[in-house]
């Protein structure tokens, strides 16, 4: 395990330069508790983290950089076989079978694989977290059975089915049917045309034996919808197709080359009728149809609930390699230099250019915001599955808060591994320096597991129905409060939500009550009331839409479509937001408190800052105070850059994490070396005289020989 | 070649299917003349263009994807010696020597390359535009007897050895020395330590026999700057390297993994004096330094001067990518049906989905302000270089310009190849479809050549300067003018400049002025102020920043860094809009005027939109006008939408371009076969019935049965 206390104290040299910081006696300059705020960062699962963390390190599990993608798809599968023995990925399964019955810390190990390789992560994803979850959530004691114990120990490589290259995030239109024949007492599999084939699918392409196949369950002359299907895909010896059966491989691909994706199609497959995974759906051998759920609808949602765990891993791993990103990129910075700014001598290190510190300081602020909301999710996650708080509202809540979050935290991770790129100019291009490498492959990490525009509408239509319920007996004083159910559900939440909405009742103006646009409630009034207005706003916009013929009805809706994706995503916004003030209120040590206020508001004031037009637009700010914004924002960076260092040592990861070149302290050896060159060529008296020195010499001799 | 005609005609079915496009009987609806306007893009070398396109469009040039990184490495050398033997590369070089030249057509043919391979591009600039540059411009005739016939021929391949992995973008720090050792009339290279070895060296690792090598001149105890010296690097038979030279593989990189880039660095390598590329600097074989450029800055920034063809074909290179990435994804987007938001039995073809407008029309707009800015760079460029306009002030003209537009234009092709990978979801990932190469191999456009946001300080400080000098004798009547001296130097730019000064001050307010946001000389005012008011601002914070003591003088400039790179960036978003606009003034067809003319609108009111808060702060557009430029856009997007397949036509790019399976037509024929199985399965009356409408039909019968 690595230990955070002898990391921190190896990165004291980091630590700022300007004067103000590291400046003896600067009393009122708080410290972080690196220690404290890396546990708290860790979370409810901080045990299991740490196993996964330890695991991640070990070099077998690493990604090898130019590998082609059939070497690195070898080791990839034999990477699962590791993780296998290392017990590091059987933790949702059931404790009958050797799991542990533990869906959170299932979650929170996974998203530490991405540290190793997120082929590997996303690979291990598929086995278990896609094909596995589906035989044990949608099937039933006799499939767990005949199944789970295979594909817990690999035995059964498999496939999750679903998407068609005609249908990717739109699920309940796939076209792939399976048709129950009576007289066999088989169901039939069939792709009816080309778009149907499954497409993007893991597995799929060399590994999968067995597969989860979902399809349109057609029984008596009715399509009682989408159901999943469990089907042997290959021969186990030749590895051939079964009959019936065929393929393509998808190819290289602009990342995650580690896994084999392929296409799949079946010319009347059949299989046994107890291979319905008929949790939710069966068919008897007459082939009635009797599903526990009345409404088709809320029946195709309950099963595809457990894809939400897909979505509330990818949040998390999104931020860990955000971490990742941000631990390298500012350690260099703080060791880099460039262009002598201030003195003939030295130059500055890039950590001290305002520009640098906008770069990356306002993303390790989002970051810390994404963490502390993506810690919230898992933990309604672990509550549903758990079943401790199941409810059709609580399942409700927690898809609509993974759908929100997870599209902020993975754009987030690509334009944070992006600009830490950047941020490190020709050596950021470098694979030795893995931002390009964790980038290429987080890149489909914003469209799989449901399209992260496709979610945010989702996300909309829920404020919109919510918002419609809360108005049937509005007043001023409710308005403000259908938010709150969105929130994560804390109290903290709705007393301060409350408090707002009080508030704002009581001024009759946000703008007023933005005295300090600084302070922590006027930004949440601030923020809550971007998201009520613009969902208020497109709520009156479409108001009777319902009531239009279709065509008129979709072209009023498809008019508003860009200002509802931009209310969800103010509203995702919220989230974080509120997240990381309720992570504020378990910070007990008052250096990191302070310190990460700073952050917090640097966040909060960010938001603000990108969306300021629609505040000025809209009354909330005035044109003085919203000039005060970017200012505020400037000096924040100042007052967290001594901290900088110290807020990256929290995520806690170590050099076997980061595998970078330039987090090692080698720029520092080497700026060092140079440094100490000139000032030995200086003190010798042998260092060569700079020419533009010797004009101005010249010039001024010459003018005094004239005088 | 590929003709325009053909593929226009080939594109009809994916024109708008909305009612307002297609629709027969609405006349009022313009057309765009494709060839018209393709022709008007290829621009001034449209014939270099075309034969670049043909040879780039063959398919031993094509990038294989997939390759490890020293397979890739083989070809593009190969490729290189097609090259020459298609006579591609010479353009530039001396016609006593096979070259033509010909300096504007040649970076012309260059950019087109970027179809092809990126790698091969890049490759090719390094052999032909750095090093064989290097040797053509910093060197006399003797050396371009030299060596020039076996640059062109690549007999040599080389190396252009500046950048240091100390120092990147500030060459005027780069510490390897050229000590002048008289008694042997040689200069000795030597790298003084491990920070000042050579970096990100194409050619370095493989294949680089020779190179023009950067070091700091030392002669009789004086440095006289940075300067250039030819150097044999390995032996050619053994490809060893010589004895003192010693290097390392960079190994593999974020994309362009054809080049074999490396560091190399020099233990007291002896080369003639005579291999000084003295050209603007010589030492005489006592040692004595002469050079006809007596200051050693205006010396260091004309020898880097060279360097701006790297930035120009950046640029044009840059655009091309982002117009590769759009027709694909437009044309995708044509054919591509998603959820059924009309029609129970159509689903939606994306493009007709607001969001997805808004998403690629933008960067649609952006792209055409992109090529056309970028064709006045290339002119500016070619007056320059080919001496036809090569005063002092058109270098630093041209300087400043390409500093301004590379900027943005590499960034905007990263974000559209995003945009269009993300657009077309998990297809967009497929290495087939190319958005996710073409983006790994673009990245480092954005810091090579030049950082980016480096390169914004550099326009930011010019204009400063610009505002300085003309504030001397300032009144309000020409304060604003200090941008014209910025633009590309028409006389429509000058007039529309001054026109607008003069009506600002008629008026007294921009926001009066702004009486339709839309139209084009509301759009140059707001623009316009927006560069004048920031400069304004900067330069009045930093009055006298130079008068205070150095330590404070920095603290105060760094304190305006983000504020100096936004206006910087003000200022080159204006010189697209108004190298846009100027291009609308040379369409003679009506249709292809007025539907472009939308599209420049979209790029005013975009900028306009993206800094609406500034607008709104200072004062420029009040509340209620503010709120309207979100809908003109929207109403743009729909204006623009049945010509969608038109603009990206224009660009003329043949399917031995875009190489990417999706746009081909495969979608269409798959959503074809699609609709048609289910179209047939209705007429057949075996359509299995759906369940949610045999339960609305149940309750209908029952409530029917009740009553």
């Amino acid at each position: 395990m690595t230990e955070l206390a002898d990391r921190t104290a190896g990165t004291e040299p980091g630590r700022s330069t300007t004067p103000a910081a590291g400046r003896p006696g600067a009393p009122e300059q708080p410290a972080v508790d690196v220690a404290a705020l890396g546990e708290q960062l860790l979370g409810k699962w901080a045990d299991v983290r740490r196993h996964a963390r330890a695991v991640s390190g070990q070099p077998e599990l690493h990604k090898i950089e130019g590998l082609t993608h059939t070497e690195h798809r070898r080791r990839a599968f034999g990477q699962l076989e590791h993780l296998v023995r290392h017990e590091a990925v059987h933790r949702a399964f059931p404790s009958a079978l050797g799991g542990n019955d533990d869906h959170g810390g299932n979650i929170a190990g996974f998203e530490e694989l991405v540290t190793a390789d997120p082929s590997l992560q996303i690979k291990a994803g598929v086995q278990w977290g896609l094909f596995g979850s589906a035989v044990m959530h949608l099937g039933t004691e006799d499939h767990h059975r005949k199944w789970l114990p295979g594909i817990m120990s690999l035995a059964i490589p498999g496939c999750f089915a679903m998407t068609e290259t005609g249908h990717g995030s739109d699920v309940a239109s796939i076209a792939t049917t399976a048709t129950y024949d009576p007289a066999a007492e088989e169901f039939v599999i069939h792709t009816p045309f080309r778009a149907a084939w499954k497409d993007y699918i893991g597995n799929a392409a060399i590994d999968g034996l067995g597969a989860v196949v979902f399809a349109q369950l057609l029984t008596k002359g009715v399509n009682h919808g989408v159901h999943a299907f469990y089907l042997d895909l290959r021969d186990p010896d030749t590895k051939e197709f079964l009959p019936g059966i065929g393929g393509e491989d998808d190819g290289v691909k602009g990342g995650l080359n580690g896994i084999d994706n392929g296409r799949l199609h079946f010319a009347n497959v059949r299989i046994p009728r107890t291979n319905l995974l008929n949790r939710y759906g069966d068919v008897d051998a007459e082939g009635n149809y009797t599903s526990p759920i009345a409404s088709p609808g809320r029946r195709f949602f309950t099963m595809l609930g457990t894809l939400v765990q897909g979505r509330v891993s990818l949040d998390g791993a999104a931020v860990a390699a955000s971490k990742l990103a941000l631990k390298t990129a500012i350690q260099y910075a703080t060791e880099r230099r460039q262009f002598n700014a201030s003195s003939q001598t030295d130059e500055e290190v890039l950590l001290d250019y305002q520009r640098h510190q906008r770069r990356l300081f306002t993303r390790l602020a989002t970051t810390y915001a994404a963490s502390f909301a993506h810690e919230q999710l898992l933990e309604k996650f672990d509550d549903v599955f758990s079943g401790r708080h199941d409810t059709d509202e609580d399942r409700q809540d927690l898809e609509t808060l993974a759908a929100a979050l997870k599209p902020l935290s993975t754009w987030h991770a690509l334009d944070t591994l992006q600009e830490c790129r950047e941020a490190c100019g020709g050596a950021g291009f470098l694979i030795e320096n893995r931002f390009a490498s964790l980038r290429a492959d987080l890149d489909v990490y914003v469209t799989f597991e449901g399209d992260n525009t496709v979610l945010l509408q989702l996300v909309a239509k829920r404020l919109l129905a919510d918002y419609a319920k809360e108005f049937r007996n509005a007043n001023v004083g409710v308005l403000a409060r259908y938010v709150v159910s969105q929130a994560t559900g804390t109290a903290l939440h709705r007393s301060g939500l409350r408090q707002v909405a009080q508030f704002m009742a009581d001024s009759g103006s946000v703008q007023k009550a933005a005295i300090a646009i600084r302070d922590e409630s006027s930004q949440r009034a601030l923020l809550t009331d971007r998201v009520q207005t613009m969902v208020a706003q497109v709520g009156a916009a479409l108001k009777g839409a319902n009531r239009l013929p279709q065509r008129q009805g979709a072209a009023l809706f498809n008019a508003h479509q860009h200002e509802l994706i931009e209310a969800a995503q103010a509203h995702a916004e919220l989230l974080q937001w509120e997240a990381f003030t309720e992570a504020l209120g378990n910070v007990t040590d008052p250096g990191t408190h302070k310190v990460l206020t700073w952050l917090r508001d640097l966040f909060g004031l960010s938001l603000i800052e990108k969306n300021l037009s629609w505040y000025l637009m809209n009354g909330r700010l005035s044109m003085q105070r919203g000039r005060a914004v970017g200012e505020y924002i400037n000096r924040l960076l100042v007052k967290i850059r001594p901290h900088a260092v110290d807020l990256v040592d929290a995520f806690g990861y170590g050099p076997e994490h980061l595998r970078a070149e330039i987090s090692t302290g080698a720029e520092k050896i080497r700026q060092d070396e140079a440094r100490d060159y000139f000032r030995k060529q200086r003190a010798s008296g042998q260092a060569p005289v700079d020419e533009k020195i010797l004009l101005a010499r010249t010039t001024l001799q010459s003018k005094a020989a004239r005088a």
